[in-house]
């Protein structure tokens, strides 16, 4: 069939992979330049972290490898306190799997480069779509080609959305009857500063590292060429405060995160102190148009970043769309709907762990009661390994499906609460028992 | 000031009197034809219960005379069971107040031919806007005149959106950073049937009619004409089931809504009983761009039906609009962020009960708990009047914030359990101490 797909970012391009392997004419619109022609763009996250659910759909391309190769492996999160203490918490103490830190220009240049290698994939770069006729499965769109002057269209047997939070395909989409939807902006937004590459001081490589300080923190992520990309997120209101005062805000780095002020240096750290990024979180329900279209990617689900688990969902959307495209004893409606309640399901489990996961991260990781929890799931991860999966593991390092692995969550914890119902009895009866035998040896 | 109305609905015109009352110059854009040349429109509701806050903002333009003669008081619900025994249940057991049916297009008509008094209000219709710039306060549109070839615009000094729930204004505003928004459709549609005028069988008049039957419910409101205007609510699915079979369709109003099909007639029942419309619940934030713009009705907060408060919060939008506006101290702006603040606050809260409210009319009114509650409530209303306003009153038959509704339905909730709880010790201390003496005295 011919497939029609909108965006041409990470998700756009590893979906033409995937139909184009299958054999299927793809054509992908993307609005912007081709990205290997172009310079890093501003406004958007420099490197991502890739895990597992992630590398599986890369895999199944057979572009894995390649990826991993530039991927840079974290295999803990490294916490920085306020006085320069650094403390490492490993993702998966007992089987040691790590998550990788890759550039999302170099990931998406590799991901076009693979699709472009099937004959049967076109690129369409600079062609920006305009609006959607699901009815007819046509597209409608200017070209830079001849100016933006005139709207051209294409018509293919599937239209798939992979154009991005503000994606118009999922606009189109929100015409039909009973499509829910809901976008929420969170009231911190955050802002990339840059460590530059050095040889004198550095951090420790293969860590996340966080500075979690309750109402903000920073992280930062390593980069190929050695730099380090921080990312400071904090309420909007505390930008504002802050917004163009340079003492204020070199006093604000040097009070909560002095040892990053120092690697950053004190100049770059006010030059881009600019306007904060918002975070958004979006569920909508349903990802289909009958047998026209899907949407699949930030376009279905964009999430807040905390997680990591914005691209890794996308990538397993093209998986799950694939296996079911091409399943026996469904036709493609059946597919799509199907793809729909499945991955809305999903998504919704992820998006809310993903903005739960700020709280954790900004202040529970400090917390005795959640590092003795994380011991403890860690011990009974070892001892019961797939019967006993701590969310975290399950979430980043399987392919189980997200809302079993917040069912399992819920589980856990109800066992966790019955078990020591039943040490408490069991330590309360003796006890009681030698009490009463004392009073009555009175 | 010069205010670009979009919308000339309920919500639109009222605005335009009380812009037309201060001396602004305004300008309503609609893309219908003026109601008043056409004929009943097919899909929207046909009646709708006026309550007191629609009363009031009615009457700060002073039409709250002329639309309450052509209303039809209702003092209550009259409850059908499927044996066809009927209950009337007063609204207001105490004061005696009542809800008004008011048909949609004669109230439209009548708000239309209000706002057109105003020689400073001027009225476009067939003009159907396609984008809002609200930077430059323009608005763009195509006319009937120009056969819709010719993208026109106005400019003015505030852009009111009053253009329903699927409003293009709040589309355009959905670009701006940090606007939350949610659509949900409800599983279930409705289905308007007509019970014709008649001499020789009828309805008590004065009543909104029940037909309440846990899964699904049938309404009926009174029409000047003494028709009475039918709506079956119902799960989407069970419409798919019966679509087309007319011995389904029959046999299925035969069986819940005897006395109802009587009146309406089998074969009406079968002509009328076509696809059902949806029913959506819109929530967003916030409700203004700067001092540019600003949206109120169904654009800011669609409901569904169940409270019958849809238009009248859409009215008590206008009368808050105009005093914030108006107040002395706040500019353009600051009124514009406090109607936002303020508004979707008690937007939030009257979207909540409505959807809270459909299962109640559907299963509650006939269960015994929530009768004796309703008693309780209504004594307690009676013994200490403003003190105690129950929850449905309050909404209904009085201005106090919905928000502020709902916490006192709260703090009411925690005064009773307070009351239960010492009703209850006071009762078992006695008994317990006549346990007691009597083993004593054994």
């Amino acid at each position: 069939m011919k497939v029609l797909i909108v965006g041409g970012g990470l998700v756009g391009s590893l979906c033409a992979c995937y139909f184009g392997l299958r054999g299927h004419e793809v054509h992908i619109y993307d609005f912007r330049n081709d990205p290997r022609t172009e310079k890093l763009s501003k406004g958007r996250s420099i490197n991502l972290a890739l895990s597992t659910r992630g590398i599986e759909a890369l895999s199944r391309v057979g572009v894995e490898g390649v990826i991993l190769e530039h991927g840079i492996p974290m295999k803990g999160r490294m916490i920085h306190s306020k006085s320069g203490e650094k403390k490492s918490i490993p993702y998966d103490p007992v089987y040691k799997k790590c998550i990788y830190s890759v550039g999302r220009k170099h990931l998406n240049e590799l991901l076009i480069t693979e699709a472009e290698k099937y004959q049967n994939v076109h690129l369409h770069f600079n062609h920006k779509i305009t609006s959607v006729n699901f009815e007819e499965k046509k597209i409608f769109f200017k070209s830079a080609d001849n100016n933006n002057s005139e709207l051209k269209e294409d018509k293919g047997d599937l239209i798939v959305g992979a154009d991005g939070a503000f994606s118009i395909v999922r606009r189109e989409m929100m015409k039909q009857p009973m499509f829910n939807f809901s976008q929420t902006y969170i009231e911190h937004g955050y802002r990339e500063l840059t460590i530059p590459p050095a040889n004198n001081f550095k951090m420790e490589s293969n860590h996340l590292h966080i500075w979690p300080r309750g109402e903000f923190m920073l992280i930062a992520l390593p980069n190929q060429d050695d730099s380090w990309t921080v990312t400071l997120f904090m309420p909007l209101v505390k930008f504002d405060e802050l917004q163009g005062k340079e003492h204020a805000i070199k006093s604000f780095f040097q009070q909560n995160f002095p040892d990053a002020l120092q690697l950053i240096g004190d100049s770059k750290v006010i030059e881009d102190f600019s306007k904060p990024s918002h975070l958004v979180s979006i569920k909508c329900t349903k990802y289909n148009v009958g047998n026209k279209a899907v949407i699949l990617g930030d376009s279905a689900h964009a999430m807040v970043p905390f997680y990591g688990q914005g691209m890794n969902a996308g990538f397993e959307d093209c998986r799950i769309l694939d296996e079911f495209i091409h399943s026996e004893g469904l036709d493609l409606e059946e597919a799509l709907e199907l793809f729909s309640i499945t991955r809305a399901k999903n998504a919704e489990a992820i998006c809310n762990l993903s903005m739960y996961n700020y709280s954790e991260m900004r202040q529970l990781v400090t917390q005795t009661s959640y590092i003795l929890r994380k011991k403890l799931d860690n011990i009974l991860y070892w001892l019961f390994s797939s019967k006993w999966i701590p969310l975290y593991q399950s979430i980043t390092f399987t392919n189980i499906p997200y809302s079993e692995c917040l069912q399992n969550r819920k589980r856990q914890n109800v066992i966790l609460r019955n078990v020591f119902y039943v040490l408490l009895c069991a330590s309360v009866t003796p006890i009681s028992w030698y009490i009463f035998r004392w009073k009555q040896s009175l």
